[in-house]
Formats: structure tokens, sequence, C-alpha cells
């Protein structure tokens, strides 16, 4: 975060036009600067009287630019700390100056756009955007890195195909419900979890995401009840929503679904659909126990609730503790549809995943893969189906386990180290459970401090995670933050984590300046500098 | 087709069960015996008459049990001709089992089904099952074999890939916008048929189908009007239905699109979209004159018609004239969505397809992308683009031109020798246009006759095809059949139509025989006969 580094006599030089307002001008100068990179994300505005000082105007003239400024998203306004380039200002304000210049032409595509997509636009554009700093440590995201792809085995298998019987099979298109070789092995897979799969119950699908977007497809209608975990995975939220499923949050505590809220929950709606990772849950990693699995089902036996089982990392295991999928339990067969996937322990980008459902929904969930794709990929699903042949799978989670539950506790010291130097009056500047399996440390700064500030802090510093209030159903939650261990070695843990330190001591002092200075202007100055 | 090759008594014996009424024995003993396979799909039953005399009972009592066989969609009666097991009997009956079993136990999926996959489970009930005989001769569907996927050329690729720097890539994510070295190609692609795509305005999507539904998601919301060519392709048909749009048809002359039709339906409705394939439509084959196209536009600039323009197989061109997409006449870069692929030119099984749409449009159909699946496989992206990269598309096209061209006139020859020596009625026994390119021959039987009970005489005889009501919005256009000339080489396009022209007289013969015997039992003895 800097101030912005312009000379605001300059900016609004000769762009007067013609009758255009003064506070019009300003505005379209902001934006020109912001769309020009000359206000830079993040960087600092002056302040209303600064800028009415500058240019010789009333002060209200600015601050009715800014209010124009802020309502088109460009820049957000802090009482007390000021006002500043919003991180994905320059994204927006093109994305508004296209949408504008659509509209002068003889089509307004804006006036078509459907609900679903005008909700889907609304929740990504106020994530914030990736920072595109060269030597930044991310701890946000939570995609595997390619060292720990099986590269070797997988170019081997692909050579051995092309030069095989099945590399005509290769590019040829794929039974909707997934290729045969990969079914069987996918249903060798399962069984070794407990799950008993008929032929008639499992279907192939291009990742775990196309999983989600299929069971709402088949279950949701406009305005449905559906119940989440609170927080949840971002993407997830987005497919219900877009759907404009009623969600309805269910919080978590340190055995996993909080029951009690479910059953009262449950008795005031008639949900079509409970989403749910009971294991090292996206973005808190916690892990519902055995007796709370069986639980659940009763529960969702009782009140005939469906669940989507996403067990995304269900594989990815640091302690001897095995937590079996709910499909694997009493009343899952019936209740549960359980999707499962590779991305996360293998390889993300042959895009494969799997749904197993009573025969009758996975009829339904094959009918709309069909409307959907028609069918899945063939060539990732026989290299993968070659590679599980050969039974090499159980050796590489072995592997990646090891290394996986090493960056964990890594991790954890580090986060360990901070707190024990750092504190925000008086309590630890964050706290956090370990994580038995998964990809994620789930912090907690001090009550009332916000993860995005934080965030503003941090990446000048050059680390980035994600902010925790992406995952609430209500945004209001932003103690949160989300750390991804899995995709930065050991040691750029530890780097990464010495700047998060650096950036949460620079937030904290900001924070204590702007409290100790609120009646007095010469440390208001001295804070400015500090931001 | 044949006559039930049961003994009726046997079935029944023994099946009385307490109280159960007469009727519900003989609907439930046919059941089994569907499911049994013992009464085979498009096995002819006994006549009410002939069944209440062999086991001695009222005829309302065996009317009544076929009425409910046929309200379940397992039997169908034919006035005259009897009463024949539906072609998809022991599927339809083994999924209403399946349900009823689920309504048993405590959780009734049935009642969770979204309106939209009660729409899609219905429209694709409809559809004929394949049928699985072995040595059938198939003009249905629309896939390219494997003859012609460039084999050789894709696995030397594959083999290099593995071994270069690009290796690491081919398992990682891909950009949900679709990975750089494809999108530099598809671009390429897209300049040679006239269309400048800029960056923005580019989206690689997991094939042409998945095209459809972002575009769908995008723009429609339940209710909204989508303009459609009628006939259609199916699976758009199925998509848009399903996303409960109101589907208005819009019929094709040799010219293709009907304006005026258009025109007053544009004056009545505010439709979201038109779907419209101008190049060798499916599945009437119909190319729209430049002119048409040129007019098109027109009318879409003066209504402010959003168009989507599937592409689908504008590159297998058979003629000398070329024709421009839509999207690279004046007006298309503003008011069309373009959409390609080379599934049906190079090979389907890549899954790989793209959008080209206003930067607005392109920004949002990526963000249903990014709910819908994520991003698309990356080892088929890199595949494809490498192969591009090359320059050998154009080549491969060169030599599928030609036998594609080759298969198509084999057909046509085989058709006006059907014709020559087989009429119905005084009247051609088919009638069709010769397409300029694309895949398919849309046939017309003499008016009154129906391609489902062609269907019926041609596949005991070892042939399909796709019966046309498939295709149209209101299926009462019974008289269209479709024939894909691109999966079978000319010997077999031969044969094929053999079996065809014999199943044809046999059909013709079976309503002539009809219409002579409507007063004549002994005739219709004969007729059962000859069914």
């Amino acid at each position: 975060m800097s101030e912005a580094n312009i000379n605001w006599l300059d900016l609004l030089a000769g762009k007067s036009e013609g009758q255009e307002p003064l506070y019009a001008q300003i505005t379209r100068s902001i934006r020109d600067a912001i769309e020009a990179g000359e206000l830079a994300d993040n960087s600092r505005l002056p302040t209303n009287r600064e800028l009415a000082s500058i240019l010789q105007i009333d002060r209200s003239t600015v601050s009715r630019a800014y209010a124009e400024l802020s309502e088109a998203g460009l820049i957000d306004s802090h009482v007390g700390r000021g006002t500043f380039v919003r991180s994905s200002a320059k994204r927006i304000s093109q994305a508004q100056r296209i949408s504008q210049t659509s509209k002068n032409l003889s089509l307004d595509w804006s006036d078509k756009f459907s609900q679903a997509s005008k909700i889907l636009s609304d929740l990504i554009g106020r994530q914030p955007a990736a920072p595109n700093q060269d030597d930044i440590i991310s701890f946000g995201g939570g995609i595997p890195i390619d060292e720990f792809y099986p590269h070797e085995k997988f170019q081997q298998i692909v050579a051995e195909l092309t030069s095989s019987e099945q590399a005509k099979e290769m590019f040829g298109y794929s039974a909707a419900e997934g290729h045969p070789a990969l079914r069987k092995e996918v249903r060798k897979h399962l069984a070794g979890h407990g799950i008993e799969c008929g032929e008639g119950e499992l279907l192939i699908v291009s990742g775990s995401q196309q999983g989600i977007d299929l069971v709402t497809n088949v279950l949701v209608n406009p305005g449905d009840a559906v119940l989440l975990e609170d927080p949840s995975y971002f993407w997830a939220i987005c497919n219900f929503r877009a759907k404009q499923a009623k969600c309805l949050p269910v919080p978590l505590d340190n055995q996993g679904l909080r029951l009690d809220v479910l059953e009262s929950l449950l008795t005031r709606h008639q949900p079509k659909l409970l989403y749910v990772m009971p294991s090292f849950q996206n973005p808190t990693g916690n892990a519902m126990t055995v007796t709370r699995r069986l639980q659940l089902l009763e529960l969702a036996k009782r009140f005939r609730l469906p669940i989507l089982e996403d067990n995304f990392v269900g594989d990815l295991t640091y302690e001897k503790e095995v937590l079996p999928p709910l499909k694997s339990l009493p009343g899952g067969k019936e209740l549960v549809i359980h999707q499962g996937t590779f991305s996360k322990a293998l390889c993300p980008g042959l895009r494969l995943g799997w749904l197993v459902a009573p025969p009758e929904v996975t009829f339904r969930l094959f009918l709309a893969k069909r409307s959907s794709d028609l069918s899945t990929n063939s060539i990732a699903q026989i290299i993968l189906a070659k590679y599980l042949e050969e039974g090499l799978y159980g050796k590489h989670l072995d592997y990646v386990r090891l290394c996986y539950r090493r960056r964990r506790d890594t991790m954890v010291q580090a986060l360990t180290k901070i707190t024990r130097s750092l504190q925000f009056d008086g309590n630890p500047a964050l706290t956090w459970s370990v994580p038995a399996g998964g990809l994620f440390i789930w912090a907690k700064l001090p009550s009332g401090l916000s993860s995005r500030d934080l965030l503003r802090f941090a990446e000048p510093e050059g680390v980035t995670f994600s902010p925790g209030d992406t995952f609430f159903l209500n945004a209001d939650q932003c103690e949160y933050i989300r750390l991804c261990f899995i995709q930065t070695d050991e040691a750029a843990i530890n780097k990464g984590m010495e700047r998060l330190a650096i950036a949460m001591r620079r937030y904290f002092d900001s924070i204590k300046h702007v409290s100790a200075s609120t009646h007095d202007a010469k440390t208001r100055a001295q804070q400015n500098v500090l931001i």
C-alpha cells in the first residue's frame, strides 16, 4: 500500500469538457488514472480536505466524486484511515467501460444477462484479485503444485498407450457414464473406503466442480433451500446461489457440523440437500468425528434429507485415525450422493471426479451430464485408469501425505512462533487448530480485526492468503484467514510466514496509531506515512 | 419384429398372489417377462381376443392390463396392426421398479428432483433406445469414426510432449479461459474464417455442448423465449427446455431460416436468443445462403436479437461455395456468439470447442464456466494446440472432405435407386435434397407415414437411422428420417441402404394390407404373420 504518487493538479488539468460538472470531471479523471495504472491498486487517495485544498474547490464536490467512485466499486473509504483504490479497481473500471460502450451500440448485452449470471458476477466481483507480483508467496488458493504430480509415470503410461491397441480409444467419444476401465478402478478405490458401488450407481464427471453443478441441476429449483456448512467451499456457494437456492448456514464445532442447529433448521425448512465436506473441510480443515457422522445420518434419515458428501481430500490424512465416508456408514447408501476426485492427491489437470448415488439419482445425473457436456474427455480417463490399474496410487499417496504433513507442521511451527512474539491488545495475534488432513489451516485474528485489511499489508510484503469472509454465507465474519500449506515448500512457508508476521505487526501498529490519534492531526499525518 | 415366442398359459401359471386382481396379475407377469427378456423389444403381443381366449378370461380384463402397460410406457397399440413391446420397455420397466423400490425406503428421491431434471428425463425417455444387435448398420447418431482421426500424428505429438518441457503442464490446471497455446491457434483458425477475435473475446470450452450450456446459463431465465430452427439439434433443445426456456420454432426453406416467420415472432416476443446452425444444419443439412445471412443480421440488428451461431461442421464443405460465418459478416461482431469445434472434422474425444463473443459476454461465460467445471482438461488442449501449430489441420481437412463427399454421393445414389424402384400410393418412397456439407441427409417419407413405424421394420433388417420427430419442437412431424453418411464406409452404406429398401417395402406392404383388410379377418391373420 502506498500514497498515490500523482500530481493532482496535473490530473485535472485540461480535462474540462464544456458543461460537465466539476464533480463528474474529478470522477472521470480518477477513473482514467485507475485504468491507465497511474493510480495503483491499494494506493491511498488524498482526503476530501486535502484534495479540496489542492484543487481549490469545495469539499462537498470532492465528497460527491468519491461517493460516485465508491458506488462504482473503485475505491473504499475507511473512517480514520483514509480512502484507497480497491485491489481490483482497474479490472472493474475496464469492465464498466466495456459495458458503457456496448450500451451505445444497438445491442445492450447487459439487459440480456440471466439472473444466474448476475448473481455469479456479483459474488465473484467481491473477491480480491490475485496480486501480480513476481516474488509473492501464496498461501491462497488450494491447488497442489506440479512438484507432486506423478509426471514420470504418467509420461511412461502415455508413451505405452500411444503404441498400444488402446491408442484408438484415446481420441474417440467416451461413454457419458465414463470409460469402463476408469469406472472399474474407481469402484475398486471406493470399495477400499467401504463404499460398495453398483454399476448403475457411478458416474464419472469432469472434476468435482461438475459434480456439484450436476447435483444442483438435478435437485434444486430456484427458491429451494440448501444447507451448507458455514463457512463452506466458495465455488459451491457460487453454484448454489447462481441457481437461486436459498442457502441456509449450519455452523461447525470441533466435532463437525452442529447438529442442534441442523435439526432446528430441518424443523422449519424442507431443504433439498445438505452439502457437506466431512473430512478436512474447506476452508476450516475441520474433520467430522465418526460419532457425529453417525448422528448426522440418523438425523438425515429422520428428516429424509439428501446429503451431498464432497470427499475432495478424503485421502489426504496426516494422522492415524481413519474417517469413514458418510456413504459407507448405515443409511449412507440410501441418503448420500458421494463425490470424490484425485485432483488434490494426484494432479488437478486431468479434471476427473466421480459421483456415487442411488441408481435412480445416478440416472438423472447422467442425463444432466449429457445435457451439460455430452461426455468427459477420453484421454485423461484412460491415462488415469492405467495408472490406477498398475496399483501406483497407494504408494504415491503415502509419499504426498508425508510431504504435506511436513509442510503442515512447518506452518504450524511458524504460526506458533508468530503468536509467541506478537499480540494485539493482550490477545494472541492468531488462533487456530491443527488440521488432521487436507490442505488448509484456518486461523483467526483477534476480534474486530479484518483479514481484508491485513491483506492490504500482506501483499506489499510479498505474501498472500485467502480472506475468510469469502467462505461465509454472510460476509460479516471478517477475522479469519485461510492458509494453504501444500503449495509451497518448507523454506517458502517459513519465509512467507515471516512476511506475514511483518504485515501483521504493521497492521496492528496502524490500528493502534489510529486509536491513539483520533483527535491528533499530527499523529494522523504520521499514520498516513505508515499506511 | 417377431411374434412373442412365449407360452402364455405358463406365463401366468402359479403367479396368483392372494387377493391380487386378475388384470393386475397379467400386468405384473408381462412386466416380469419384459424385464427377464422373455418378451423381447418390439415383439408382438396376442390381441385382446387371443389372450382372453388362451387364458379363458373376459376380454375386458385383458384390455385393462394392456391399458396399464401402455400407460406405463411398456407397450404400444396400433389400431389394425396389433400391440407391441416398446423398444426401450426393458429399461423403462427396470427404472420404474427402482423408483418403486426407493419409495418403500425412508427417502423418496423422486420427490426431490428439480423441474429441470424432470423435463430432461421426459424428453430423453421419448427417444428410441439404440438397438443392441451386433451387425446393425447405423445411419443414426452423428459421430465421426476413428478411421479418420489423425491417430499417428497425435501419438507422435503425445510422445514428443512427454519428453519436452511442456510435459509438466499436461497434468496441471489450465487457465479457465483455456490454454494460451490453444487460444492462439484457435484465434488463427478463426482469422482464416474472417473472424477477428480479441484476447478478451475467446473462451475455450469442453466441447460444443458445454458452449450451449454456458450461453443458456448466462442469458436465459426460466420462461424466457428462445428461437430455434425447427427442426434443430436434439441436445440443444434439451438444454433450452431443461432451463425452462419457451422454445419458439422458426421453420427453414431451401435458403435457410424463414425470415418472414422470424420477423413475425420478433414483433410478438422478446426472445433472449436465436440458436442457429447456418452451415449444414443438424438435422436437415440445410445451408443458409450468404444473402439470407446478411438479411438475418439486418433483422437481428433491428430487433436487438442476440444470436448463438453453432458452426459445428462449418469446415466440412463438399462444394466450392464458401459460406462465411455470421460472426464474420457486418453486425456479427456485436450480435453473434460464435461457437466452433474440431470434434466433427478431427476427432470428438478431445471434447474441445470455443465460444467467441463480445468481451462483456465472454467475461460472463467465463464466470459460468468456472462455476460449472472450473476449467478444461489440460492435456487435450496441449495436444490439439501442438497439432494445429504444426499446420496439419488443413491437409487433414482436405482428406476427410474428400472421403465424406464420396460417402455422401454413395448414399445419394443408393437413395435414388430406392426411389426408382419403390413408390407408395404413386408417390416417391423418399424425397430429399443433397447437402453441400456436414453429416446428414434429411429424407421425407410420403405424407401420413411414420419414421418410428419404419424403424420397427428397419431394425430387424439390421439398419437404423434417427427418426425425424426427435428434432422438431412439436413432435407431430413424423415423416422425416435423418441419415448420417459419414460413419460407415461406402460398402456399408450400400448394404445398409439395401436393408432400408427392404424395410420400407415391408412397411409399405403392411400398411396396404391393413387398409385392404380393415373388414377382412383372414387378411388380418396374414398381416400378423407379415408383421
